[in-house]
């Protein structure tokens, strides 16, 4: 596949899909062909999905839980996601398979080995890596101000204690540390501005790097 | 497990349903414990997602509706089949596995070997083999008389043509072949109560085989 696919990870409140979207707007600005999109959503049934999960009351099985994710996953994959890649975009997904082991794995499965595995099997039945993951990371307690100041409707999985997010941090650190090539962690607990100048001038070094961009382009904002 | 699981399997309008029913009906005449069921469906996420699949309008990927069906069958798997067999019942369910093979695999994928192996490796992961299967057959004619005569609203499956259905008859049949230890070919087109006494034979034969049940248990009735 011809483009690059770049996924946005972390707990809540970390700041992902603010600078998913301003790294999208600054990636424009350099003429670059860029879509930006969601899990789990992106695609009708998707969305369908996502309600059910983050709002459906529906109780599922923890492995059926982790199965309703792969399956608005792969629609997402399936018809947004690969046709975009193909077509040479460079793809922004805010969440992706790393959520599901963080929140699934990592937070509800609390590193059950079985849980673990089953996410990995359905994980290779996608078959989509993405080229670059940003985990944005902060101190639990700055997360947690900034989701109290969210004036949305809080979901399944906001509504879960502290342990469980502990755990989600500490399963996104986890797959930074064993992911090394692919994970970059980025710093959210500074100003606005300056994570968005980092993202953007990581991804833009990155991109040179893979040659989907010259080297000029990004150095010249 | 000290239960029995027993699957009933088939197209549309073959019967399957009411001969699950009626089979329930007749074992617990017989004093045995029995739960019937039906996929996709048996919980309220598993309903949700039935929902979504047979009148939802989803327009799924391929793969997507398959891992869909998946997620509802794992969940009514781990809330209800699984707890059920535990506790030593006979469970009777309309529709599993072999249906996703027969409908996804052999109907909408026409034995694509990338889908039907898609589905064996989410198989694998549910984990549950079913220790007889059912498969209710009968002419393709019959079959579509039987479904023009029912007042139900048609689903996303029942509205698609005559050579998907073919290829369903024709993915049931290759199962019932390849599994021949698991699989009884029910031929469903001859009277009805010549259809349930066939189906309650073989399954007290089977149970006592199993010996779920004692012999002189299915001979008494």
């Amino acid at each position: 596949m011809s483009g690059y696919f770049i996924t946005f990870e972390g707990g809540e409140g970390a700041g992902k899909s603010t600078q998913a979207q301003l790294l999208k707007e600054k990636l424009q600005k350099d003429n670059i062909d860029v879509l930006l999109t969601r899990e789990p959503g992106g695609t009708t049934g998707a969305e369908a999905i996502r309600k059910l999960l983050l709002f459906g009351n529906c109780d599922f099985s923890l492995k059926a839980e982790i199965l309703a994710h792969f399956t608005a996953r792969c629609d997402h994959v399936d018809q947004v996601i690969k046709p975009a890649l193909q077509q040479g975009k460079i793809v922004l997904c805010d969440r992706f398979i790393d959520s599901t082991l963080a929140y699934q794995g990592y937070g509800l499965g609390k590193e059950n080995p079985d849980i673990l595995e089953f996410i990995q099997k359905l994980s290779n039945l996608i078959d989509l890596i993405p080229n670059l993951t940003l985990i944005f990371d902060a101190p639990y307690e700055t997360l947690i101000e900034r989701c109290l100041k969210r004036q949305t409707k809080i979901d399944a999985y906001e509504q879960l204690g502290y342990d469980f997010h502990y755990r989600v941090l500490n399963g996104f650190q986890l797959i930074a540390k064993n992911n090394k090539n692919r994970c970059k962690v980025i710093k959210a607990h500074k100003l606005l501005h300056e994570v968005t100048r980092e993202v953007y001038n990581l991804v833009t070094h990155k991109l040179s790097e893979s040659r989907y961009i010259k080297n000029n382009d990004s150095k010249t904002r």
